[in-house]
Order: structure tokens, then sequence, then C-alpha cells
């Protein structure tokens, strides 16, 4: 028995090592970010759209956090398995707008990961504000629960 | 008559001139940026989801271009009068995407105008090539026909 | 002598619009952009350096206003003639600092113009704030004083 | 001796806590990023202007890569500790440019790190395709070797 252990180990290599390859990178389901945030996302219709919602661990002022609604939009899985996507989080506690825009990646050890960049738009009263309202950023999300 | 006519025409600038103010910029509608890009907004539901439809003129990569669906979401109107929004292009001529979020305002004319910054994301192969997927702009929105 | 007009017409475009496409964009000098804003930039050295001022008409918060310093570099123009740059404003006035890149275009009309996007970083006391620091926008400058 | 290590222990971490806060993050030295890229940033002068090399790993274009001159300016480190900062690259291989800005952090460990954000400026040959000349992303820096 110990002496197999090498000729398994490799055996089921070999069959996972594939499946990552192939394996589709789906956008439904719990997620948490580098900053503790995390997003609940539903199920894609047949043109990929998709609802959901957002739980932010951070605010621009400090506000209470609520749960706010999100709806986007992701490439089809048919064709692409690690798929682009976008989506609007409309936030529910201040009058600001995020939306964020990444590609849905299988890493080398087989996890999911959604790499975004992200624009949040603040209100201004004024047009001539209006350069001052758009932040930048980034966040990396991983599986809240493992799903697979 | 005649001699009514500047009498009349302080009395409208001074009718029409409040109403700029408390005018509320609306999404719905058809709108053009300053690329030549157009889009169709649709109603709003009541919690400020929209959809609609966008056709670029440019592109990345000399594709020919189609109408590529969109969706998003607006603070409603009742409280702000120069909502912000958000709204994902899902092109489908292409497997990227774009993300929009900017401002309704209405100008010193009394014109409505769409102020918004942009992400395209770029669909790549391997993670490791995630760090050149995101392309960042602005475009400017005018009513493509006037439907005041 | 009206006879001629055409010809001569002809003739200067002919003259003229060579020029348009080997004319070099150049940096140095004064610039003004759609904000007001205006900036001085000096002469570049052999690598391309250069350093200048930078006065704002606009701040996140509403402090005094001053000139601050600038340098940045360029792409050289002996084969480039419409170089790409880039430039940092270390602002006198705050703790941010505001990064440009863009690029020195020749338009159809023969004016230079330089078409920029920037970054604003705010200062934050906590790492865990990193997230929110960052601000983005575009900028376009014009020549102050025509110095052809 | 032995017993005594608890106390020494508890007696160099409140030593040793207050000099995180107080411990300036100094920029002049040698850094790598999350993609592998480095690089070395010179001493600042009065003004809290600096030279230095930057050398990436990773190109848009499969090119060569060599080593590039950068410049910059941050805020000067006698009242900020945490100073913020901005510089170019003038890339020798190719004709863009990239701006980086960010924040120098003494994280909870007292390792300095540098949070930053990038523009990426690709050369474009008509002023009508400006719009999708820019790249944006995050890098974070950490010390290539201890120099404490």
């Amino acid at each position: 028995m110990v002496q197999a252990t090498p000729f398994l180990l490799v055996l089921s290599l070999a069959l996972v090592a594939p499946s990552f390859s192939s394996r589709k990178c789906v956008l439904t389901g719990k997620w948490i970010n580098d900053l503790g945030s995390n997003m609940t996302i539903g199920p894609m219709n047949e043109k990929g759209d998709f609802f959901g919602n957002y739980t932010t661990t951070v605010t621009v002022n400090k506000t209470e956090t609520r749960t706010s609604p999100m709806l986007g939009s992701q490439h089809l899985t048919k064709e692409k398995s690690q798929p682009t996507f976008g989506f609007t989080v409309h936030w529910n506690f201040t009058d600001s707008v995020t939306v964020f825009t990444g590609q849905c990646f299988v890493d080398e050890l087989g996890n999911e990961v959604l790499k975004t960049m992200w624009l949040l738009r603040l209100p201004e009263n004024n047009i001539n504000d209006d350069w001052k309202a758009t932040m930048v950023g980034t966040n990396v999300f991983t599986r809240l629960h493992s799903q697979k």
C-alpha cells in the first residue's frame, strides 16, 4: 500500500491537472474580498445577466453599512471558461454608485478568483465639481464558502 | 402687442429659470457621446434599474461593431434631481466588458449631460496577464434627439 | 488677381498641410486646461526630463491654492512628433500628489493639445484606508499664449 | 534567565511598538513588486525630488525589457512619517510612459510597503484614438533587500 502512494499521487495529479484548464469559473455564489466585503451573485440568465447583493465593510464616510443590491452581466461560459464581467452596486445608504469590472480566473491551485477594478462615483451638487467625483481601485474576491 | 414682447420675455425667463435647478435629469432616452457612440436607455423600474443598448463607433481592434445590450441602475430622482448611475455594457462582438459610472447633470443652459468615466476590461488567458487588462477613460453624453 | 486666388489657395494648402503632420508637438511653454488650471513647462534636457510649475484653480477641500512644482519626462521628439509624457505635481498646500500622463497631439487645425489622464493621491493615516485614497480623471490642455 | 523571558518579551514589545507609529517610511532604496518588477530609488533632495531606475518583468508586447529611468517627488518626511509620492517611468524600449502614485506605509509588523496605482500611456498616431491609450492598475512594493 505504501509503495503504491507515489503512483497514485502521479495518477491523481494527471487526472486533476487537466481539469484546471478546462474548469469553468462560475460567478454564481458567495464571495469575499481582500477588505472583508462580501457579495452573493445569483444565477445567470440566458444572456449572462445576473442580480445579487453586496455587503461592504468599508465606506468613504463612517455611515452604517447595509446590504445593497447589484446587477450586471458576464460573457457566457460555454465559450469562455474564464469570463469577463461587470456589475453595478446601487448603494442604499448613500447616493454613490460603484461599478466593478474584471475576470473570473481559475488559479494554479484550481481555485476561482475574481480580479476586479472599480470606479466609485460620489454625487456632486455642481457639474463644476464633477472632476473630483470618481475614485478608482482594485479588489480580489475568493469564494466565501468552498462550494466546489 | 409688440410692446408686450419684452415683458413676456422677462416673464417667461422668470418662469423657466427656476425650473433649471428643480429640473430632474432623467436617464431614459437616446444619448450620443463625444466619440459619436450612442445609447438608448429604457425606463427605470421602482428600484432604479434599467436596461438599454449601446452602439459604439470605436473599438480597440477593427472589428465590425454591432449594438450591444447594457443594464444598470441609478439613484431615484424623487430625492435627487441629478442622480448618479452605473451600467455594464456586454459587448456582443468581443469578449470584453465596459462599465460606466457617472452623474446626470443639468447644465447652466438647462440641458441634460451625462458625465461618465469607464473601465474597459479585456479578456486575458492567464491570470498573470491580468495587470494589463483594464483601460480607463471618460465620456460625455448629450441627448441625441431633443426630447424635452 | 481674382483669378489667381483659387490657385494660390491650393498652393498654400499644399504648403501648409504637410507641416501639420511633420510638425512636432512641444511640451515646453504655458498651458491651460478645461478647468482653468494652468502650468508652465520648462525646457527638456537631453534625456527628455523637465521641470515646471502648476497652478490649480480647483482643490478637493477649499484651501488657498498656490503654485506647486512639478517634474516629469517625455519621449524625445526627434523620433516622435507627438510624444507621450508623464509628470508629478508635488502640491505645496496639501499632502496630496497628482500624477499626469498623456500625449502631445497636433490636431486637424495644427494646434497643439495635451490629452491627459491623472491620478490624485490623498494621504491616509492607516494602510487599511488605502483603498479610498486615489481619484481619477482627465484633463485637456491647450496653449495659454500662442507661442508658435 | 528562563523566567525572565516573558517579562523581557513584554518589555521589548512595549519598546518596539511605539517605534512603528513614529517610524518614518523612506522611499530611498531597492523595492520589488507583486509582479516581480523592481526599482531603485535614489536619495531625496531638499524639495523631495528623486531619481531612480525601474526594471519591469512585464510588458504589454513581448519585447526585451531593459532598465528604464524614473523621476518623481515625495512629501518630506519631517512632517509626514508615511509620505505620499508620485513618479514617472520613461520606458527606454517603447514609446510608452507610466506614472505611479501612492503612499509609503509602515504596516503592523513594522515593514515598509508602497501602495501604488499607475496609469500606463500608450502612444497613438491619431488624436481620435486617444480614448484607448490609457491602462490602469495597482502595484504593491516591498523592500527588495532588508535595509533597516
